[in-house]
């Protein structure tokens, strides 16, 4: 098949996947995670965060992670960092990608990190600010872009607007999130359209989506359509809300590549291996990973029809 | 949201979905569950099959079903007929749609209903011509178009060719299946393209998609884009594989009915309606229902990121 180009995956499940699984992993077995999706082509991998000990006991680990890892030109590790101590921590392993993380919703920010919206962007400013001056790239996750659990609908200029802030602080990249997995591809259409009427550049954009209601994967296409080339997802489709019984949170990265692969978009990334990769923690954890093709490679014969 | 105009769906959960279910459901809560899915607005439903009862127990009961069904203009319901005793028992009870079943590959054909493809277009013949005679619309499956678990990869000419064979039997609508959930939206516009080129009525076609890979909608997103209407779907993801843990075979109807409605497609269906006559099967049955839409109605919070 001709192919139709590249397309980056940020591989998020060793920070925002583990961080709701309550069995505890071992330093040991995340660098092994996190050795084979680089074994398997990945090359933004999220592998932790620099939060609070107390926030994420499962994160806590995150300097012995970063400084297990192997570093190679072509592989961008980035770390999620809450405010400035945090970078701190990030500067001092040896970091040299962070991310921040807020919202498009004024309640969900209140909840989620303890401050206003407004006040979570004039939070950011400094750490922003000092990454650069340090040489770090800077990503901004935009949560509740498509909805909040809160608040409810969220009008597309208000992740807009929340997205150019970020932008105009130094953040490089800006992963647009639908936190609830609400989204479809209608709302996806409606929102890059307004984002590329109001002048943001497309190019900088990144989509996370949550596969709560099974529309992940249309959303990616949506999102294709419009020129967005950097998705974000997660092994094995780990995060999200594992306890429910069955419920999906982020979009697994195995899904994600069987359909882009089909599409004939260029991943690098090598799905066998990636299997092989989600298992290193299928083993650990108490619950099943919900990624369809993960399960699809332990399935048995059934009936027809 | 301007309308798009019309999609129609074929709710196959009654026969598709209940015939892997190891519970044994009485007539009395098949009726209820119809009749629920009625209240939601489906207006085609696959009701049973007149399949000889030690072949599936679960559907012995197709008669008496059919005959507590509400009868009215607007609503379509259809039966499985797999041989012309099957057709008798259809004719007898009063059903005025049929479907009768093959592959696009002939050891799928083979393990399925013991006979050649090539001698399942023959036995399906006087099967068909009866039931026109008897003015019974006839539906076709032709499962395997997109991959065989016997024989691997099919080539779009295969199913293309079955497809052809049954509207000239006089098959109405063909049903297009990918059995094995392997097509990704890049196959199914290759599909399309040849089927289009080869000359199919596109608006006879039915696409009948399985979510075993995750990529069930983004599929049905390439077939709207190629003109299709018509899709086929299971309340609450009914069937597949349900005993393989999280394992997922039909697309869900409330899955897709969000990503019809979030696309400005009109189906008629209520979507809380809808879960609630899933929930008609569920409060019975030993395992979840694989609906990522079903199961979001029941989760908790959990942490975002």
């Amino acid at each position: 098949m001709e192919s139709r180009g590249q397309v980056q995956i940020v591989e998020v499940g060793p920070r925002d996947g583990l961080q709701n699984e309550r069995v505890r992993i071992a330093t040991g077995t995340k660098v092994r995670f996190i050795e084979a999706l680089v074994a398997a082509g990945l090359r933004r991998i999220e592998f932790s965060s620099f939060v609070h000990p107390k926030a994420i006991p499962q994160l806590a680990d995150a300097e012995a992670v970063f400084a297990q890892l192997p570093k190679r030109a072509d592989l961008r590790f980035s770390a999620l960092v809450p405010n400035l101590h945090g970078l701190e921590r990030a500067l001092a392993a040896g970091v040299s990608e962070i991310a921040v993380f807020t919202a498009a919703t004024d309640t969900f920010v209140r909840h989620n990190i303890r401050m206003s919206l407004e006040d979570s962007l004039l939070h950011f400013e400094p750490v922003v600010q000092r990454a650069r001056a340090e040489g770090v790239a800077v990503r901004g996750y935009v949560s509740t872009v498509f909805g909040c659990p809160y608040e409810g609908a969220v009008r597309p200029d208000q992740g807009i607007d929340v997205a150019r802030r970020l932008l105009a602080l130094g953040c490089g990249e800006i992963s647009v999130g639908d936190t609830i997995g609400v989204a479809t591809p209608g709302d996806v259409h409606r929102w890059l359209d307004a984002a590329a009427a109001a002048g943001l550049p497309i190019g900088q954009l990144a989509l996370h989506f949550h596969d709560t209601r099974g529309t992940a994967l249309a959303n990616v296409m949506a999102g294709l359509d419009h020129g967005v080339r950097v998705f974000d997802s997660s092994a094995g489709g780990l995060g999200g809300c594992p306890y429910a019984p069955g419920a999906s949170g982020n979009l697994a990265t195995e899904d994600l590549i069987y359909v882009l692969n089909g599409l004939g978009w260029e991943t690098g990334v090598d799905l066998p291996a990636l299997v092989a990769a989600s298992q290193v923690i299928a083993a650990e954890i108490d619950h099943l990973l919900p990624s369809r093709y993960f399960q699809a490679t332990r399935v048995q014969n059934c009936m027809p029809g």
